[in-house]
């Protein structure tokens, strides 16, 4: 198994021969359909990274709500999906394939033992933890505090930036599910947007007309 | 300036007899009064021991509504306040001191030192970022998703004043069709009223056995 994608991630130079032969020895690849479950609440499955297609991490809440809080892109990896190596940390996501996606898996049993015997990749495991913590909290924030009409326009200009265009093709469902709100909810902002010119509505699409002045909205 | 304290939390038998050295000239003892301002949106003090008193550290929203986040006492560390020192994390909390407090400081110019020169010191930074984080998120779940048990005191504190008593005649159902949630959440909610001995639930009926601690509830 090919572990180069991982060498750089898990301070490669910081393990001795003896883990890296653990390491390469116990990468598996692991393939999903679209919209298949990688990693239901409470799974703690190991060191993931991606190698094609994306992942989705969202928070689910008692009543069936879905918050979406980061994606996971071809070379990134993801440590929340192996919380149970992290004492003291208890932290629940879920995470579906997006796309059609193709991940390494290094297992949490091997990656236990690897935090537990070289601070390097103790530090790798907490530092990535740290990082995506705050980027969850980041969104967190977002729906806590700001208003809904900054957060509907932050969404909209970085679904362009994602998709390379200005024409968007999504359902205000699909926009609903990814800002943890209501369709109506959505629906009635776009049309707010709408008739003031920043965004035109299509059956299926969102195209940004004025993307300086959701820019603006964005920024607050 | 006695850093035994600092000791143990910074694996101090991890650090080089220059590095130890360096932590013990450049401690600082810091007092506030009750109620004094200890952290600022976007202060980056460096590494906190509490050592009498008590911090609060909660969220500020635009409009000026604090969300109490975790709090920090005796013998406890902070990193967060530290948050400059970790790169490529951009998370801002404020501190305030809820009693009369006195802290131990490491300031960031030294504590970045450290942690650029010690692996061991940057594990334990981001072990300690990733356990508050978590901490905060949990905090955030509860206000974004476990708003229901509230909803849901409030529902019958509300029947039971129309009602005139405190017995209700309504079945999971309806309560789950005013609320706008699932029949299945508002039975286990209920179940869990009725384990703490605030709710007794008989065939199409819920008796409120104490109004006082479904009220304090419903506050929040």
């Amino acid at each position: 198994m090919d572990a180069t994608p991982f060498f750089q991630l898990l301070y490669w130079d910081a393990l001795t021969e003896k883990e890296q032969n653990l390491v390469e020895e116990n990468i598996r690849t692991l393939r999903f359909e679209k919209n298949a479950l990688v990693l239901g609440g409470g799974d703690c499955l190991g060191l993931l990274l991606v190698t094609k297609g994306r992942l989705r991490a969202y928070l689910l809440s008692e009543e069936g709500r879905e918050v979406t809080v980061f994606r996971v892109g071809p070379g990134e990896c993801c440590v929340l999906s192996a919380s149970c190596v992290m004492s003291q940390i208890h932290f629940e996501t879920h995470m579906e394939a997006e796309e059609e996606s193709e991940l390494l898996l290094l297992g949490s049993g091997v990656f236990r033992q690897l935090t537990e015997e070289n601070v390097s990749i103790r530090c790798f495991l907490y530092e990535m933890a740290a990082e995506r913590f705050s980027e969850v909290l980041w969104v967190m924030q977002q729906i806590l505090f700001m208003g809904f009409d900054r957060r509907l326009a932050l969404f909209l200009v970085e679904a362009c930036r994602r998709a390379g265009g200005q024409q968007l093709k999504v359902t205000h469902e699909q926009i609903a599910r990814d800002l943890g709100s209501a369709r109506e909810v959505v629906t009635r902002m776009l049309r707010r947007f709408s008739e003031e010119g920043l965004v035109e509505l299509g059956r299926g699409t969102v195209t940004v007309k004025a993307p300086e002045g959701l820019e603006r909205l964005a920024d607050g």
